[in-house]
């Protein structure tokens, strides 16, 4: 089946200030994002997709190149977006967007700071899922959308999801909360603490203003890069797909490529480093760290959860360590237990994490099914 | 009940050459150890214990100041060893060893290195746990120990007590190996080696000779270890002791410690580096990437194992995901598979695979009565 061709991103610049959940203003922004399909007269078939952590609005589709040719750089996540695909783009019009703090083209750390004229670094305030939700509201907004079909997301996307529903209860029809969590643990902030760390103590990264230093810090971002991979995938599937192979004329004893774990990580590390912005990286994991809708409700999830609207699918997957099941089965029966409107579906997959990601039929037809349901 | 009170190494020097599994001769070496209890007669009641990743031969006890009073210098495993306790040392002549390539007074890389007169820095060679069996056999030699009444160790040091039943089959009566694995996982593999290139890219590294430059990789050093410290712990008890609890004063929105598992993680990372050896820290975990006895065996664990002839004690701990009581059953179905005599402990233990080091009663009862068994 065939996907959607050439695609090219949009930018839309925000005059107003946006208030921040960490207090302070973000003066006049600007959002990039895409859109695929068409939006309906009564522009009631919209659906938002929010990115996780390295993500961007480049969803699906290719980009095209100066003479108007695809290229490889395909969304990243096509295998669901598309003519006769789960997010059909016969019936819907699907909207992906770069988050603020971002480092596709929306404002984020390298824009330019008006009030210095140099690049913000790390005056880039932290921004929250809260603020995303109100910035994407902005371009809801923009585009005339008074209510979305439906909100998606996987992993921090899926909590972008969630936190529509109660941010905007009346603007969200259909919240899609794909291998996420309504909070992270101790152990999923380790992990992303260790990552900072890594980062912020890299020599290269000066305080944040490496932009005028000349350099970035690769070392940081590809430890960060690395260790995030390790919890994206599962224990069983590095053992499937690398075991303890050695590579061709390892048994060196010493420290070079080895195992081919470590050939796969460093590539992943350095591919990502090459491309990522560090502040980004840092403010993402940030909002991730935050994001804890029942806080203000003495950790009842329930009463967090009360206030949405919205229908909800909720979808884990079973070798998801990261956010396992059982995360997502805490926002299950808190919905559950106020009477809301939610389908689980638990995904035997082998993927991990990235699972979310993944071509699964089972999971597509989760997904196509649900929304088929949707009259936009 | 007291301990064994004030303990000093001692250090024994080796004029011959060691052999070494990745090729080459390690010269002449120390190793330093200690004793606890005492020999009998016929030398037989002679128990070593192998230290892990970061340990040391200071296993029990307290070391004395310059004025001979005990200091705060507590052995790493000393709630299992002493009078009435499970290495009842009334009973036992207790060893512990620092493993060659250490950095508490064996020799290793911030050794001199004879051919140069500088320290051997990078130019030490990777030492595997083979290795480090053939310098302990060493130590039996030195001390007049024909065979060992048992080895054990607790998680890499559990893999040298299974390694000494396959090195030196006639050398040891029991092995006792706890919170161990018959090699590593992928994901073992794949932790490794972000904690390796933390320090190999830290700048103050130098490509191993870092003891010349007056400088030490204290940034790499600290990210592998509150990246080991993760996997050290069960996600349950890092969610039982830190959840998600803020710090005072925290909540800043910002990059400084604001959940106390960031405070904890990087306390950790910050003791460690201030006292470890970068270049011992890469060889103890390449030492444990290698560790593969069924490998020369076609995998077949139980072919690899056959040779053994100590009875074994298994130990597993329920929370322990670094090295999962899958992983110890793998050991003990090779062995029930070959007729040989082995007993298995699973034990509820809410502490990760730090459970091994910690009071657990259940585990100290299973320990001390299997070692009960044994005639000195």
């Amino acid at each position: 089946m065939a996907g959607i061709g050439i695609v090219a991103a949009q930018c839309a610049h925000f005059t107003e200030a946006l208030k921040l959940k960490g207090g302070g203003l973000l003066p006049a922004f600007d959002l990039v994002y895409e859109t695929y399909g068409t939006l309906n007269a009564a522009k009631s078939n919209a659906i938002l997709v929010c990115h996780a952590l390295s993500g961007h609005h480049h969803v699906a589709g290719r980009t095209a190149d100066e003479f108007g040719k695809p290229t490889a750089n395909i969304g990243w996540w096509d295998n669901i977006v598309g003519p006769g695909r789960p997010l059909d783009t016969e019936r819907f019009f699907i909207v992906g967007v770069n988050n603020l703090g971002g480092c596709h083209g929306s404002t984020g750390p390298a824009s330019i700071n008006p009030a210095t004229a140099k690049p913000w670094g790390a005056d880039f305030p932290v921004v929250t899922v809260e603020d995303w939700v109100d910035s994407q509201a902005r371009l809801a907004d923009h585009l005339g959308i008074e209510a979305w079909a439906a909100v998606m997301g996987g992993s921090l996307g899926g909590m972008q999801a969630m936190q529509w529903t109660l941010s905007y209860p009346g603007r969200v029809r259909h919240a899609l909360v794909i291998a996420a969590a309504p909070k992270l643990s101790a152990e999923n902030i380790a992990f992303n603490d260790v990552a900072r760390q890594a980062i912020l103590t890299d020599p290269d990264f000066h305080g944040g203003h490496f932009y005028e230093h000349g350099v970035r810090p690769l070392r940081g971002l590809r430890l960060a890069r690395m260790l995030g991979h390790i919890t994206y995938l599962s224990d069983d599937q590095m053992a499937e797909k690398f075991g303890r192979r050695l590579r061709v004329g390892a048994g060196s004893y010493g420290f070079d490529v080895e195992f081919e774990i470590e050939s796969y990580l460093r590539y992943q590390g350095d591919k990502f480093a090459g491309v990522f912005d560090a502040n980004t990286y840092l403010r993402m994991t940030k909002a991730l760290d935050y994001f804890d809708p029942a806080l203000d409700f003495d950790d009842d999830l329930a009463r967090a959860l009360a206030r949405a609207r919205a229908g909800f699918l909720v979808v884990a997957f079973t070798t998801d360590w990261r956010f396992s099941p059982e995360r997502s089965r805490e926002i299950v029966h808190a919905l559950v237990h106020n009477g809301q409107d939610v389908a689980y579906a638990e995904i035997d997959s082998a993927h991990g994490h990235d699972s979310f990601l993944m071509d699964e039929p089972h999971y597509h037809a989760v997904v196509a099914n649900y929304l088929k349901r949707i009259k936009p």
